[in-house]
């Protein structure tokens, strides 16, 4: 093994952020309550924030303008503007939560900094994850962002030519096996899981992997023993 | 001279974006008519867009979550749902605009290109900045985009050393002086201003620019004999 880059990615691997938008979807419902059931409005949402996607793309600003969407047709146009702007605020606050780093993680990249190149390999919005990692201190340790529009495996074919490397050099570490795993195991990478415990709907897969190049693990910091450190 | 990277601004440089802003505004301003005057209400919108810069960055889920909270702001809460409903037309219109591309644009990526490494260096949003490079047709002429949160000497001296080379050894090529020329040349490196009929208030500089580095031009096309092409 003749690891040239190892990439992370962000939201759910680094720090929290889905029960973020847990919570948000939370008071979305909550906002919403008089006109569908809790499990109505929740798939209603879902549904346009996938339509959404390949016009949106993923992010907060993403969920915002889907939220907003959403409250109109579920309400058929009766919702308050008030409403309106709770989602706008719902959407501001989402974007200024603290950071709250994973167990190991500074730890991980702490042993790991200067002896491979680091990056992030993230689908979130630039400025968002720029945010994140400054705020969080771990900027320092990464040698650039990697802000990707999907996580399938052509986008792992064009990442790894930008950094002017082999498929086999390329190390991916992340909380979806959707998008961290599967594809860059089909191109010849490296991956290892680790779950974290809420995950996405769209991020879910519901099969088992199975990969000479693929480690399943509990936490971060238990990769250090495959760089032998 | 020895350049190794040449980075092309890509809206109101590679091809129109400006004008289809100026045309959302102008619906935004005619929805709202009733409220205050067209200069007011131009004001008002701006001043919510600049204030939700640190938080929402550049592009057009942004601006579209800016005319949402305008049109809140201005009619005090009296702006019907149908209204915002609009807005959301607004924004996804702007996000499915057709690419028109600038005058000698495709001209002068083909004679560039495998002499140069070509990239995209663009402030808006990742997913769309692709989407109109690739339904353009000129994607195959970058090696990729860099998209950065903002276009101040850092951010131009973090692409630098993202890019592996020296400031001299890098050529930007932007419609905006504030934006894609000054910063770049206060780092050192070399600077083309093509200036666009229509420009966002928020990118005019009220100073002339006087640089070796500097050259000042009315089309794309004359780029090429700067280097003997």
């Amino acid at each position: 093994m003749d690891i040239k880059v190892i990439a992370f990615d962000a939201d759910d691997t680094l720090f929290v952020n889905e029960p973020y938008f847990v919570e948000t979807e939370e008071k979305f419902l909550e906002l919403m309550q008089d006109y569908l059931s809790r499990q109505s409005l929740s798939q209603e949402l879902f549904k346009i924030e996938i339509d959404n996607l390949g016009l949106y793309g993923y992010g907060i600003k993403a969920y915002t303008l889907s939220m907003i969407e959403a409250a109109l047709k579920i309400s058929d146009n009766t919702i308050s503007v008030e409403a309106i702007e709770k989602i706008l605020e719902y959407g501001k606050e989402l974007l200024q939560r603290p950071i709250e780093l994973l167990d190991g993680v500074e730890q991980t990249l702490e042993a790991l900094f200067g002896k491979y190149r680091l990056v992030v390999a993230t689908k979130g919005d630039l400025l968002d994850q720029r945010r994140k990692l400054h705020n969080s201190g771990l900027g320092k340790y990464f040698h650039h962002i990697e802000v990707m529009s999907d996580k399938k495996e052509q986008d792992y074919l064009d990442l790894v030519k930008r950094l002017d490397i082999k498929p086999e050099e390329f190390f991916m570490i992340g909380n979806s096996l959707k998008s961290d795993v599967l594809p860059v195991l089909n191109i010849g990478g490296h991956a290892v899981h680790i779950p974290f415990h809420t995950t996405w709907a769209h991020e879910r897969i519901d099969h088992e992997v199975k990969h000479e190049n693929f480690r399943a693990l509990d936490k971060i910091s238990a990769i250090l023993p495959i760089f032998n450190l």
